[in-house]
């Protein structure tokens, strides 16, 4: 009972601290991992990337396979790698809503530019280390890990989504 | 030619940047990622890394195998994947140069814990982005990857030790 209240804590951290996260490491089957910028979209349990015609991330979406994507942000106090599904997206409105001047810079055409890809991951399963900005979380997470236990500091959980 | 300049500035770049990580998550053979700050050692060629006896870090480096070292930080402006073999180390004398107060909280007796453990990872290649700061960045990156080419924006390559 408790480990489940504990498990919808860390979920509900997770999905707060990657508003933070500016990018993580997206590695999707058979492709190496690369830098991508994630957006948070709890409500649909997806994080969204938004990408160009060609790239890695493109590639692997259209495949339909499993990812993994790595967040290991100490400004934004969120470690973890989730595991999911990616798709590319047709979702129009999804792409209005997250679009930004900042993507806009490297699309010739900007949000219409016929390159613009929107992929959508779908989380299944995730390993998060929530830290609360003290100095010792990594080194809570570390005793965690020797004595089998959970860091004092922040919280520690395998969730699912 | 000019991409033996490249990966050596990279190379350099990323053991600088190396410096402002405070975590990446290390995969060793066969165990799960988990968070780990790094001590970036370019005159030796290698990372060190403090854990505790019976952690994954130590479990792994026990056996001398190879590992996995994922940077993902906005804020040092660095992004790598970094392979390499990762070892237990006696080296008393290195133990002493990158102890800190910070890893000493979590050590009943400090420095001289007898469940202090050394690792050392002396990587053999990775692959590099480090940007400049600037808020394009991650955008060069995506761009390079669908244009096959290197961003205009800081610099990436994979690079040998």
């Amino acid at each position: 009972m408790s480990t489940d209240v504990k498990t919808s804590d860390v979920r509900k951290a997770f999905w707060k601290r990657l508003d933070d996260v500016r990018a993580g490491l997206l590695a999707a089957d058979g492709e190496r991992p690369v830098p991508m910028s994630p957006h948070a979209d709890p409500d649909e349990n997806a994080i969204w990337f938004i990408t160009a015609r060609g790239s890695a991330a493109d590639r692997a979406a259209h495949s339909g396979g499993e990812a993994s994507f790595h967040v290991a942000d100490s400004k934004a106090n969120v470690f973890a790698n989730v595991f999911g599904k990616i798709d590319i997206s047709d979702d129009s409105k999804k792409l209005d809503e997250i679009w930004s001047a900042v993507a806009g810079a490297w699309f010739e055409n900007g949000r219409d530019d016929e390159s613009v890809r929107l992929v959508k991951m779908t989380p299944h399963d995730a390993e998060v280390w929530a830290g609360d900005g003290g100095a010792s979380f990594l080194y809570e997470i570390a005793r965690a890990n020797v004595k089998g236990g959970t860091p004092d500091v922040g919280e520690h959980a395998r969730v699912t989504f």
